[in-house]
């Protein structure tokens, strides 16, 4: 490790003191920083060597870096795999036979219950498949559980099947969000694979981390199939199924005393603005983190391009003056062109490494949040019927028995309702901190790693 | 001075070793760098101490910082005074009373006889003052020179004034750069008076720096004077100077043989190509610097605060959510907002630091370049007047003793203008130098700095 301090101001050695004499704004080579006594031991550009008072010297901060590193800082660790997810399961946890079950939890309310060792999957390898004699051709991607470790290949249209499936299956209780943009114009091109492999990674992951989907048969399927005919099987069954819709619910056992409505009622209120809000800062953030990232890689890039090649230009004009000794000024002019053009670069490269992951991750939230508006609407509908029950029964419509059934789903409801909100808080959280954390380690990363480089 | 390195890898310390443990990732104040045996003595911030190895550790560097120190190293060094230019004056300079003159030197041919130590003056403290009972306002500002060190006044209107008859008396033999633009709107503003002095400091300079524009009565005159009566008088004299315009070069007395006609015509032409190009090299880097400002100042200063806002929001909306624990990352958040503001306020600070003084130096010499052509003309009519010579004496226009005396005027002006050319370019070397320098210096500062205030 080499460390360097500028001189700060003038010192002249005394004879005889194994002194060094330095001039302000030199760099000297810190030797010693332990000889005692307010000196230091340094070393100029000239191997020239002695002491110096430790007074005259400073060390060279970047105070970007050292904002960067601060705010880094603040964020809690997270580890940076991908369903690493974990949430604090209580005492005794209870898990149901073959039904999904949640359990009320401590501070937050009720909380679907996790698996003690989470689901993942790895999407990897797009690879070109064809059919029909090379006449199609299409992408494969290869998706390995963590469960079997057995990889199982998929194409765009397959994960489009499941999100089907999820959707109309799950849909009314629990948000799916939309995969990834179809696309046909570029389907081939690698930066687009990559992309699109990468943006299916991000959504399986969210659903591997839902206990109730990824614990679902059809969900298990795509991850697990042995071969093509339980895969046709598979599907066969999962299209015939009817537990689908409002349905789902009645596979939820609470096994809890009935929510007060009131309360419940207020949660949801208060969950619906929140993601209303949350929709509205996350589009804010998208919006600016856009228009940076096309400043970045369009004006700023030709602007610092354009610096670079006036003070090379005004270097060439330079050289034809015929005037002499002008040489170390026309190289220094060249030298500092060319570093702009080289930050012209680095500026333009920077949104690919910082704001991508930012913006996927916002980009993934957007998509999440636009399913709330239905799933909180599906709710209020329910409520609004418990409401209307006692007038029903009244008129005939139906009887208490009935009325009892429906204010016992209704209640299944609730607590579906705010176990996924508590869900969506948690990953919200972890989500969030983690993006923060990479956003920030990039920016240091930038302004630290090229340093090493030189 | 206190180093900080970054830990590069997982280190567990061995017990009973004196060794510290440190995770990747950690900062670590360096306490002593010459243990030996590839270890450093380093503290973590909870403040335990010991022995890490020295491969585990970097020193932060901001590639930035490097890439401008880098930089500024190349360019040679100036020193950063006003008028401090220094041509060699070669042997035996010689100075002919009270005639200007001119001799041969080494390599770049003729050259003015720069004084020993050359003029100079500070403009500075502007005061209102005021005329006819208040009615009639003016600012008016100090100027010193460095040979009497008295003070004396003026306003814009007297350097106009100066300007004008600079400009009637050597504006065929030397170019005089327009003085900072007039402007009535704004006039007692702060910042204008400020920038319209620094301007007329920058004009003064350059004309104190020409040992022929110095050194004349006019504006001797116009830094020296010492009362009301001195001033009234030498302005009536100076305005009926009938020694101006091509009659200046009488009062050049070159002393030596007459130059080569033809040598002097390609050296010419060379510089008028010259100043042509640089003059575009000029603009061109004038017009991104503009562009570059505006966008710090503006669109980009906007971005950052955009930025910086989007993450408060979303903060904001975060604390809403009614689930517990997710203070970290709500301040945190917060934390990573008020720094993007505060680097939307730096960045739009920065070009006032470094851009500005490059883009006046550069708009100074857009003016004195925007003289050459003039100049330039001149001697180019002169010259085809030479060649017409001998025809003028055949058809009796002129006798041949005429025609001698105009080659020797011509001569003085060649030389003249040669001498011109040199003075040029060794201050374009020098302001080039000085002002990169500067640049260089005040990005170094921008990232530094604020690294020992924070």
């Amino acid at each position: 490790v080499t460390f360097f301090a500028q001189v700060m101001y003038d010192f002249s050695a005394e004879p005889g003191n194994n002194e060094l004499t330095v001039k302000e704004g030199e760099t000297v080579t810190v030797l010693n920083q332990n000889v005692g006594g307010g000196w230091i031991e340094a070393q100029n550009s000239r191997g020239e060597s002695g002491l110096v008072p430790e007074d005259y010297l400073q060390v060279s901060v970047c105070f970007l870096l050292l904002f960067f590193k601060q705010l880094c800082e603040t964020f809690p660790r997270v580890h940076c795999c991908c369903c690493c997810l974990q949430v604090a399961n209580g005492d005794n946890p209870w898990s149901g036979g073959g039904t999904y079950t949640n359990k009320t939890m401590g501070d937050v309310g009720p909380v679907w219950l996790y698996p003690q060792s989470p689901l993942d999957c790895v999407v990897a390898d797009p690879k070109k498949g064809s059919k029909m004699y090379g006449l199609k051709s299409y992408i494969e991607y290869q998706v390995t559980p963590n469960t079997t470790n057995r990889p199982v290949n998929h194409r765009y249209k397959h994960f489009d099947w499941l999100y089907e499936r999820l959707l109309e299956k799950f849909g009314s209780a629990i948000p799916i969000p939309s995969l990834p943009d179809k696309q046909v114009t570029g389907r081939f091109e690698e930066e687009f694979i990559k992309m699109r492999m990468e943006r299916l990674q991000g959504w399986m992951c969210r659903m591997c981390r839902h206990p109730v989907v990824s614990n679902s048969d059809v969900f298990q399927l795509f991850l697990t199939y042995r071969d093509e005919k339980e895969w046709k099987t598979g599907k066969r069954r999962a299209e015939k199924d009817e537990c689908v819709g409002p349905m789902v619910f009645s596979l939820i056992d609470p096994e809890a005393p009935e929510l007060d409505i009131i309360e419940v009622e207020q949660k949801c209120e208060l969950f619906s603005r929140f993601t209303k809000e949350m929709d509205d800062g996350v589009k804010d953030l998208l919006n600016v983190g856009n228009i940076h990232w096309k400043r970045c890689t369009g004006p700023l890039r030709k602007e610092y391009q354009k610096i670079g090649k006036a003070f090379q230009n005004l270097s060439s004009v330079f050289n034809t003056s015929g005037y002499t000794g002008e040489a170390t000024l026309t190289d220094a002019l060249t030298a500092a062109g060319k570093t702009y053009e080289e930050i012209s670069q680095i500026v333009a490269e920077q949104p690919r490494k910082d704001l991508h992951f930012l913006m996927e991750t916002n980009n993934e939230y957007k998509g999440l949040l636009g399913c709330f508006p239905d799933t909180i609407g599906v709710h209020k509908a329910a409520i609004e019927k418990v409401r209307e029950g006692d007038k029903m029964v009244a008129a005939g419509k139906i009887n208490t028995q009935d009325k009892g059934t429906m204010a016992k789903r209704i209640s299944i409801m609730c607590y579906s309702l705010q176990a996924e909100m508590n869900h969506f808080h948690s990953n919200r959280i972890y989500d969030y901190n983690r993006v923060m954390q990479l956003y920030l380690e990039e920016q240091i990363r930038f302004y630290e790693t090229r340093g090493r480089i030189l």
